[in-house]
């Protein structure tokens, strides 16, 4: 996986450089998920709060402290900001300044998707600038988002282009976590295998212009971790690209599971965590020293679970 | 085309029965576009605005007060919101209370998805209430919201729930107006014909418990303008289902084309456009007062096409 080909268009050293050095810096392609749900938090944080977007700030203040000397990433579901309406959205802007002050990548899980014009707002919002009243004013500016190809291939271009014009990233939806996944993305088609073996060729093919010095590219995918079959076979359409992995810890996927989703050389994939890390307390009265302990004790088990996973799987195939 | 079930769950006249009395009450199908473009916008609006939020709100603001006395509905684009950042979501939130004071009929086209209690979120966002600090707040509180099938029934299911909860109202993407629909929409699937095909009968089915006193059931679907021989086909396979229709005036496709979503009742769609009404000026130096004069007229156009459209399909077929 050496850079043969060089970045086209865009910074040098795009989304996939950045992502693949945070990795080898912090040693662990863990990712913690950031999605505020108010009504599972500790009392420490609810109690005494004026609104959501002070409860949710001070939340997750507190977890990325916690967790930025220890992994690469963070991901921020958008739905969980978006049910808290306007005040919600405020503490989107807060999490995301807040986790790149902590040196942290930004991965915004948005699943977006739209045609021609609606497409490139959808880029520039989270990836991009605006320009508005004179001024090129970017928005969320994160540095990569998740996005649906169900309205084709012409519908991702547009977030390609603004990726790589601003050395920002994509993950695509390629085969989600959940059982109904199998209603379209596992349907045959005429021979030439699933539709996502035909989305992972696609990523393949729209990330081509995008490859770092590390050797992968900036245009990712998103794989389950509840599919470690499927993911093996994804894995090799798509060698370059970098898989988000989600389904890790709530929704049943163990370390082995999520480990399919690597290259041989233990590298090419981030998965993420979230309820399993920052929620599922057994009582939100819990003292903010002790959920400290909590958030902390569980990221090491899952640091220490997936490095094992990755390096087992690694040693299995050379 | 008569009420034949009634709706198990939710407030007595959900979603569809009032878009229905709307459609009746205005006499036509039309649904106008609010898509924040800045940089497009007429100068009155944007000299001397001191910033996105109010530029976009005092846009919306003349746009509505013109056309809310013609049409039914209109329909806000998230990302032309989401490209102004938490500014822009302040538009969003100033220009869904502006049209729901003018009595419309509130579509977010959001095409949102995800699964299980993302989804959940996503439905609370547009739809519900979310729990926070002891309250249930909701947050954009919407009639309907457009959402993408890719990630199967399954996350299809709590918007549904959301909606029939509240008395709102769904359209699922089925087959959308852009030429990279073909990608995965149009692909066939062991003799069962094509994706958008099983997702009309997916939207179908997902909608027998939400029918109306209209007959019209409250989860719609999303089929573009630009594909009449496939919306005929996908009309007979949800006849139910109320059918919104993007793609007329600047994607290319006229009232004809739009008509072929209707049933032969000469209801059962809704046909938005959004840059050929409020866009697509010849100078950005237009006077307020002949910019309403041009969305008038050419709202006036779009009105007498469609009604003239849907007659002549209503009595080809009977």
């Amino acid at each position: 996986m050496a850079g043969r080909r060089t970045v086209r268009y865009g910074r040098v050293s795009g989304f996939a450089d950045r992502l693949i050095a945070e990795i080898s810096a912090k040693g662990n392609p863990c990712v913690v998920g950031l999605d505020p749900r108010i009504d599972l938090m500790p009392e420490f944080v609810t109690v005494g709060a004026d609104g959501p977007r002070q409860a949710i700030a001070s939340f997750h203040d507190r977890i990325i402290r916690a967790v930025a000397p220890h992994v690469p990433a963070v991901k921020l579901q958008s739905a969980f900001y978006e049910q808290y309406g306007l005040d919600g959205i405020g503490a989107f802007v807060d999490t995301i300044r807040m986790a790149q002050e902590a040196g942290l990548v930004v991965i915004v899980d948005a699943k977006r998707n739209d045609i021609a014009s609606t497409a490139e707002a959808y880029a520039n919002a989270f990836l991009g600038t605006a320009r508005a009243l004179g001024r090129d004013l970017p928005a969320f500016n994160v540095d990569c988002v998740t996005v649906s190809p169900f309205l084709g291939r012409d519908s991702l271009t547009p977030f390609v282009e603004v990726a790589a014009a601003n050395g920002k990233g994509l993950f695509v939806l390629v085969k989600t976590s959940n059982p109904g996944s199998a209603d379209i993305q596992d349907l045959e088609v005429n021979g030439t295998g699933t539709i996502s073996m035909r989305l992972a060729r696609l990523v393949d093919d729209l990330g081509t212009d995008l490859i770092g010095e590390s050797g992968y590219s900036s245009i990712g995918a998103v794989v389950g971790a509840t599919f470690p079959e499927e993911a093996s076979t994804l894995r090799r359409l798509m060698p370059r690209s970098i898989i988000l992995v989600p389904g890790y810890g709530s929704q049943g996927a163990a370390a082995e599971d999520a480990a399919a989703n690597f290259n041989d050389d233990g590298l090419g994939a981030v998965v993420n965590a979230s309820r399993s890390i920052t929620y599922e307390l057994d009582s939100t009265a819990i003292a903010a020293r002790d959920y400290e302990d909590l958030v902390l004790a569980r990221l090491t088990d899952m640091v220490t679970s997936m490095k094992a996973a990755v390096a087992e799987r690694s040693s299995e195939r050379t």
